[in-house]
């Protein structure tokens, strides 16, 4: 009943909004339900997840399939688990014994809502169950594929990647980090999710990281995980609570954590911020019109308020 | 170099040894080494790893594999993510926020050796770390192997298994449970993991979970997983710390944690844990002597003294 997106290009602007429904129905249906038992945590785990978030991760999975020409029912389960992945991080980033946080998403954070064991019991059921999602037999990807989509997200997400960088960044409060070790530390905590993402549709595209097109692609994920943090920094400085949904202006910054902003100062880092898009942009050369999600989502997150 | 276990009978005590060496070994290799970069997160996820514990879940695994004629090798990644995730579960059990322990094997807490951030870290890492292992490729079991273990591990860990388990413990502090509802609150939070340990062997082997002999494992596993937590009450009872590595007498009763002593009596609760040895045995009666370690390790949880 919905016009093909591929008989009319769709727009970008009725693509994210499909997606992100898309991305909400398929989390709604593979989350055990809340009053599954234990209902508590299953409440807790559901108010982590649904109902919130920008779904930049499983946009770019699904902008990158649309890429590649991947069927989209491939990439609910890798899009899904990716975001379970993201939500368990930001429940354990809140922690008292982490960050702190009391606000996400505008919102009470989830060990605020529910309580500190809670909120470490969602995280850790969040991160086993993304992992579940992507070993559930017959979901229409070879064995061979979802064993690989397995392989590359616990890289991405362990103590070489996401949660490295975490520690990482925890190491550097009150320090000043150069370029290089900035960068390195948001290649991990962030950037490595980000390649993730693509890393995903290349899956079922039988594409290879090696290959010029998956390299192509990665490059791009690359760029714009860089591009994500510094415009993250960038809205620490300028934004207000009402559009990020979370902290104080300069809340980092006031914690002396380390950032782009408090390097290279604002307009070089909005310059800098602009570069990376560029060089996304650039990457993303070999192809035609079916890479416009990607390069929409490009400048999204480099233009983005919040 | 060694005499082939299956030349002459291998004593339990020696396989026992021999499989904790292993073991530790496996670890010792999958795990990050301690300089890896971040080098503090690493050099805590091989403090709360490698050099203590029963290995009690592993030595299930091997133990099951000698019954199925599974060659030793195929079981290593498998037991050892199964460990991780065991270790990983003790970690965050630990934290200040959960049971708020300063001792673990007669050792500082990971929380309390480093601190409660690089704790909550240490755990993610290893739950990420177990489905790395089980995911590698070139393992010599097949994609489709691979990805049922991965499978198995999600659900016997997730929010309704071990997770699931540990919230309705912290549910349970200062209630009574009914003997039902503490059984079920113990088949979650350790008893999934103890029958996975055997559905991990049962992979390699071909056999199916349905079948008879799957199913009269399966069952031996879920008499001692129960049996393994009536003897933990009972020397939570009686044990004292030289013994047991943690805690004082009766430590989890005086937080009123609901316990079998607590519920039944000690000498209630000491026939029911033989009780459940001999259901043990009984699901073991279609083997001959390739099931003795098996039948050792199910005394060996009704017998140990701490």
């Amino acid at each position: 009943m919905n016009p093909q997106p591929t008989a009319s290009p769709e727009t970008f602007s009725h693509f994210r909004e499909r997606i992100a429904l898309r991305v909400e129905r398929v989390l709604e249906e593979l989350l055990p339900a809340a009053d599954a038992f234990p209902a508590r945590l299953h409440e807790a785990i559901r108010y982590s997840t649904l109902g919130g978030g920008k779904r930049i991760r499983p946009l770019l999975v699904y902008a990158a399939g649309a890429c590649l020409q991947v069927h989209e029912s491939l990439l609910d389960r890798p899009a899904a688990a990716l975001e379970m992945v993201h939500a368990y991080s930001l429940v354990h980033d809140d922690l008292p014994g982490m960050d702190n946080d009391d606000l996400r998403r505008g919102r009470p954070t989830c060990h605020r809502a529910y309580d500190e064991a809670t909120a470490i019991l969602v995280g850790d059921s969040l991160l086993t169950a993304a992992f579940g999602v992507l070993s559930t037999p017959g979901s229409g990807l070879s064995p061979l594929q979802q064993m690989s989509m397995v392989h590359v997200l616990s890289q991405a997400a362990g103590s070489r990647g996401m949660v490295g960088g975490q520690a990482m960044d925890l190491a550097s409060v009150g320090h000043e980090l150069a370029q290089p070790a900035l960068e390195q530390m948001h290649l991990l905590k962030t950037g490595m999710l980000i390649r993730c993402a693509i890393q995903l549709a290349l899956r079922p595209a039988g594409v290879e990281e090696q290959s010029r097109d998956g390299g192509a692609l990665v490059r791009y994920a690359d760029r714009i995980g860089l591009a994500f943090q510094v415009q993250d920094d960038i809205l620490d400085e300028v934004g207000d609570i009402r559009e990020t949904g979370k902290a104080v202006q300069g809340a980092d910054r006031s914690r002396h954590k380390p950032g782009f902003v408090s390097l290279m100062g604002l307009v070089q880092a909005r310059a800098y911020a602009r570069n990376l898009l560029d060089e996304a942009l650039e990457a993303l050369s070999p192809w035609g019109a079916e890479a416009d999600h990607l390069r929409a989502l490009a400048r999204l997150v480099v233009e983005r308020s919040r």
